[in-house]
């Protein structure tokens, strides 16, 4: 919250309780984060759609464990240009129920197979617990990616393609580490058969879900009553997915995990600026020769695609560098007296704070190299402060000591038992269960709890 | 709407009156469209922002001219989590009651000034007319800019450039011709000083409005107290505008003027295939070579930055021709045997329907040159046609007659008076004044009914 409001990323004095104003450093990240995830999805044989906002309340309430898991956070749209609506519309909570019934109307046939479509929103849920902004909001920003298949094993495919992608944007690209995690029964989206989520970890040791996956089975096929003609010409129900990358929470966790206590550092790849340019005048160096010096800097950095930025603007060199901390830009270059002569480059890396002087002539290898460096190095950053966090326990007593000692997420073999599950919580108090890992080899491990066999690893946290 | 159906753009069946389905070709249009319009606003110094959906009714209801525009269509949320809100919200059918109490917030200082903001939203009106997919909908598409200036000066400069970047986008870059019309006061924008359309003529001759730039003056300031300190410490009511180019409305009208009896034509530029390679198999020619040839062609074009797909599907090629007829990409190229031993290909131009052989080795500097060409001759057909819908008659009498010769858009010199206005709208069965054109010389003319002079020459036509 404190970086939110220093960085001007957002402003809460909207005065709607849980919506907030996004404002333009944040939403131009935001932008950039819609693309990767847009890019990686058309690539992949996704298509963009938009389906209206609004709901009609008959579908909405059709698939009975879905309505349930919503229907104290939908916002009502009742009148209408000064009458009473005949019937009430709701505001998206989640797009199920908006676009499967055209899905039905679309889907005739397996070669209509697979539907994969998708689209870039806000929803919105009358959030009952404290409302943060961009952590949990009435109003938040998310992709949702709302797929057909034949069977089953084509819609777990899906579900492996969204880890892949989520992979590929969040960790290899954003530099945030997250489990993927299978959600237990208890915990699933309202209507799927398997919901598996990915949770990040905050710096305060809590986790956060910024996004998820469903494989849904027949539930709302059966409801919406979308089926197709096989090969040789049975009716068969179709199978679902659906994919949802939270982009409000993972643009709060980039600037939450990657942030310090001068700003935000922002990955390479989504900052707006990504390198700023900062000329220190000095009485022995002419304007010109400044400004022809950084101009051709400018112009090599740009012309090879990279979003930069002089700041010609009337602060002090220590007021811009103040600022361009704040905002996290993640190169500086100063151009002052020094590096003129020497024809050099003074870099400054926002995320180690370090200052390395470079030759001019060098200016593309070194940022390209610096590029690398910088998400290398703000990933396992990243990583290891999770890390540090995590233990793995296998026997009850070691949790209170280990909780004692600062650990925040605890690995444990578990049985899948309702009567461990809350044994589990009534020894961590204020943890919950977050899900089966779904990366582990099945090793023979014994539950926590009532020691059986066959027991799998859960995460245990608490969280957002 | 016959286009929109075979090409499947919409899909009107969504079951909420006013609410349509954007489809996968349209939306991919729709988003090339936007980013079009958000790179000029960023090359001008304008910031992308987002505001809350919801705006609440007090600030709705602020402004006296503006609430009495809209309140027959607005939206209201009245219920959420199953109780009812203390204040109703209304989904925004336009933001300026949403933005303004934060710009008071913001802006405190002439330092503060100019300030330029954008947000790319859907809004909601409930529309009493007859509703029409795209053309007149409950949800459009948009871009809302809203700017703070000091004075009238900056601020009439600034709808000086929404009329350049309207120049830029929509007619030097899609094609499409367009007015640039001074409202009369009886048909502003609710709260504004002055209002400036954009206006296209659809094939039927009827005008279509696809964006309108406002100059507010101090009205809205005033109501949401947005002051600034001058340099002198006096305190100063700012002066605003407001921009909002029509997205789904832009889109409609490439679709309809551009379009022919096959189905679109869309500009190369926002074409989500530019170039589609249909390869023709040959029994002479082994599906090894054929497919070494295409995908040599495909790289080479692909690395140059268009947007080219390849068709291997089973269907024929006279079925591929119709198909990508229909979606209007604009080149096709044929690869079969001949052009294969002849180290040629052949060109489709879907905008004149012409076939041209080119040399393999030319295909570049071919397309780059049809890509040209062919937004010229778009261009160029476009407003003819409007031009021969178009005729400036300076005698009431001449009207009927070239009504009934198939004229539908007069210019005609006006005087200003009511009595004037309605005499023309009374002589003319349908037609709107649609405004003051913004771009002749103040020759001296002499009204078209009292004969005065220093007339001005104004649009009259039919409308959607």
């Amino acid at each position: 919250t404190d970086i939110l409001n220093k960085a001007q990323l957002v402003d809460a004095r909207y005065g709607v309780k849980g919506f907030v104003i996004y404002m333009p450093l944040l939403m131009n990240i935001i932008k950039i984060i819609y693309r990767l995830f847009e890019n990686e999805l058309d690539n992949r044989g996704h298509k963009s759609i938009l389906f209206p906002l609004l709901i009609p309340k008959e579908n909405l309430l059709k698939e009975s464990e879905h309505i349930v898991g919503f229907e104290n956070e939908v916002f009502w749209v009742t009148e209408a240009g000064g009458d009473k609506l005949d019937k009430p519309l709701a505001l998206i909570p989640t797009s199920e129920t908006a676009m499967y019934p055209a899905y039905s109307l679309w889907i005739k046939s397996h070669t209509d197979l697979p539907l994969k479509l998708y689209q870039s929103v806000q929803v919105y849920r009358h959030e009952t617990k404290a409302t943060r902004p961009l952590l949990r909001s009435r109003e938040f920003l998310w992709i949702e990616s709302h797929n057909v298949f034949e069977n089953k094993t084509n819609s777990i495919k899906q579900t492996e393609e969204d880890n892949e992608i989520f992979t590929k944007v969040v960790k290899n690209t954003l530099g945030i580490p997250f489990f993927h995690l299978l959600r237990t029964d208890s915990d699933k989206f309202p209507g799927a058969e398997n919901t598996y989520a990915f949770d990040t970890m905050l710096p305060d040791g809590k986790m956060l879900q910024i996004g998820t996956t469903h494989y849904l089975g027949t539930k709302f096929s059966k409801t919406f009553n979308i089926k197709y003609l096989d090969a040789i010409g049975n009716t068969q129900l179709a199978h679902q997915t659906c994919y949802g990358p939270g982009i409000s929470r993972i643009a709060a966790s980039i600037l939450a995990i990657h942030g310090d206590e001068y700003g935000l550092i922002l990955p390479f790849e989504i900052s707006p600026t990504q390198i700023i340019i900062i000329p220190i005048p000095h009485k022995d160096i002419s304007q010109d020769i400044m400004e022809k010096y950084t101009k051709n800097i400018y112009n090599s950095l740009s012309k090879n695609g990279f979003r930069v930025n002089i700041d010609h603007s009337q602060k002090t060199p220590g007021e811009k560098f103040y600022k361009y901390d704040i905002e996290g830009v993640p190169i500086r270059i100063e151009i002052g007296k020094r590096e003129i002569i020497k024809k050099q480059l003074t870099i400054f890396r926002r995320d180690k704070r370090e200052k390395i002087i470079i030759s001019e002539t060098d200016v593309i290898m070194n940022i390209n190299a610096f590029k690398d460096d910088i998400l290398h190095h703000m990933s396992k950053r990243a990583l290891n402060w999770m890390k540090t966090k995590t233990k793995t326990v296998v026997q009850l007593n070691e949790i209170s000591d280990s909780i004692t000692q600062g650990f925040m997420i605890f690995n444990m073999p578990f049985c899948g038992k309702e009567k461990c599950a809350d044994n589990i919580i009534n020894n961590t108090n204020g943890f919950e269960i977050r899900g089966y890992y779904t990366d582990t080899s099945s090793q023979s491990l014994n539950c926590i709890i009532c020691q059986q066999s066959q027991a799998k690893l859960i995460c245990v946290s608490k969280s957002y």
